[in-house]
């Protein structure tokens, strides 16, 4: 049976949060089982408070974390009983293990990715590719959004490829559009790198290149894929989580300001709660590091419950719909492509 | 009198809602004339429409525009009797003109601002600065967001040194921090061009660089300015953009989708309008193009009146701030401490 390895030890409410929300997934999905790596002790503590099946649900225990003030690269080599290195290691050794869910550092689920599971052939640098929400009411993909600071062409296009084939194994987008973020859409727009990048994704074949894009087509949703160098697509990514924020704050404020504006409030509050779960993107799950060899999901570091569980979600969906072995032959077809 | 330029042609709404929103501000700042550039003809049936002193507003007649579909290096050599190239030549010839509005192409206001104004001595590069809401109330300035698409370290450290200036004189900041845009908030975080600016910017004299910051941030308020590469500054911009137009499409249909959410909104309207307000960043005029010899204000290309308006009272502050006096003063200290 298909397992998906959730780091008990990552991110912010770990490990309560995590084990509530794998659990919840566990319930969702029938075709899986949960392999937890943490402190053993921390995590049955909190096993116990919910009722589960017990045969589909493991614990590996681990005596180290790793925290967001280790350096990514040493902490990888040297933490090795920790609940990342350990998850990631039983990904790649155990057959049956198809995923992995982490909502701990990004820079040492990144480094521990590629260090330990290692990247698909063919594949220059893997990257982040969280799904967000968009006007038209589907999902727009950012690929990358904060793998790679720093980009060759060459990337962008493979980001392209990759991201599209996740957008049709997991999206159900048939032909998946792709934009490149860009400061304007005309073709002459960004620098060198982008505009190389612009000529290389006009020829890449097996991918719909629909030209330049801006920051606010992500969330305009008229494509399905938006490619980017990971140090823009973080600001973009951020930005939108920053203005999220920033609406929340203001309609708080704004109605609690007044009984007026409580009252209006308790008849509004379902409307409005509506915009609140537009916006809220770690409802469809973390963001998954596409370009290695088994699926890896990277969840926001506040990450709760309820975006833990749909990140295992995401990782059962991505093994089902073969999204390794779809980017693998992808990769195969472009690198015979380039030798003849 | 001080004198601030309007082109009358630029942007999608022009000449209407240019006229209308530049006499709104003729009305509410008594110490300064307005002079339209522009076909006279139809600049004077806008005109008519009013009630305005008409000793305070001149119209220069232009036979020619340009447009977004022009090329701007080449519509600011070619088509001279423009708007917009015939507004830049009276900013810089006239000396009673201190400021020039346009909500016409960014390209063409950028190339004709260098072209037609000139730089301060010591500037390397102008830069684009709009004011963004944040969720403290206040307003936080993010410069350069896109007027310089490839960036050097030093010309991020002239932004921090301008934009602060700016804040100074325009927005009441008494020792603006600044925040260098990056894909995280760690010192080592980004590419070269960031990691070298980040070294050069804690150096930097007479600016209070608080590090990093996420696009998040910008609307987060921590930091009055928000320093960044054209790119990422407009990816970061238009982001933001996208997510404010998410927000209103999905109240709008939220409420709409039954009796209940349509008599809920009659109540919670009131409130849900203070949000539209906080993210309408328009309110706040445009961005000024900083580094220039005169005050040139961009205003978005979708202006109607209520954004002209602030943007040409902006312009008049700016000038009444002594923005350029001040700007180039800070660069003679600069210029005179290298020498030294």
């Amino acid at each position: 049976m298909l397992k998906i390895i959730v780091d008990a030890m990552g991110g912010d409410n770990a490990p309560a949060e995590i084990v509530k929300g794998a659990l919840q997934a566990l319930r969702e999905r029938k075709d899986f089982k949960l392999v937890f790596t943490g402190m053993e002790k921390a995590v049955a503590a909190e096993l116990k408070k919910y009722k589960y099946d017990a045969s589909r649900v493991e614990v590996v225990d681990c005596a180290e974390t790793i925290t967001n003030d280790d350096v990514p690269t040493s902490a990888v080599r040297t933490k090795k009983d920790s609940s990342l290195v350990v998850g990631l290691r039983l990904l790649k050794e155990d057959e049956e293990a198809g995923g992995f869910v982490s909502a701990g550092s990004t820079g040492a689920v990144l480094t521990g990715g590629v260090m330990l599971v290692g990247r698909i052939k063919g594949v220059h640098r893997p990257a982040l590719c969280p799904a967000l929400p968009n006007v038209r009411g589907t999902q727009t993909l950012l690929c990358d959004c904060g793998a790679n600071a720093e980009c060759k062409p060459a990337y962008l296009s493979q980001f392209a490829l990759m991201a599209s084939v996740y957008g049709k194994t997991a999206f159900e987008m048939e032909k998946p559009h792709v934009g490149l973020l860009s400061n304007g859409t005309e073709e002459h727009k960004g620098d060198p790198l982008h505009q190389e990048a612009y000529a290389l994704l006009k020829q890449t074949a097996g991918i719909e290149f629909a030209g330049n894009v801006e920051g606010r087509d992500i969330m305009y949703g008229d494509v399905d894929v938006v490619v980017s160098d990971g140090f823009s697509g973080n600001v973009a990514l951020k930005s939108i989580e920053g203005c999220g924020k920033m609406v929340a704050t203001v309609l708080r404020s704004s109605f609690a300001s007044s009984l007026g504006g409580k009252l209006a409030y308790l008849r509004a509050r379902k409307y409005i709660g509506k915009l609140t779960t537009a916006l809220d993107y770690s409802r469809y799950g973390g963001s998954v590091f596409l370009g290695l060899k088994k699926v890896v999901v990277k969840s926001h570091g506040s990450s709760k419950a309820k975006s833990i569980c749909p990140s295992v979600i995401q990782a059962v969906d991505a093994c089902r719909g073969n999204l390794i072995g779809e980017i693998s032959a992808r990769l195969e077809t472009e690198i015979a492509a380039e030798q003849e």
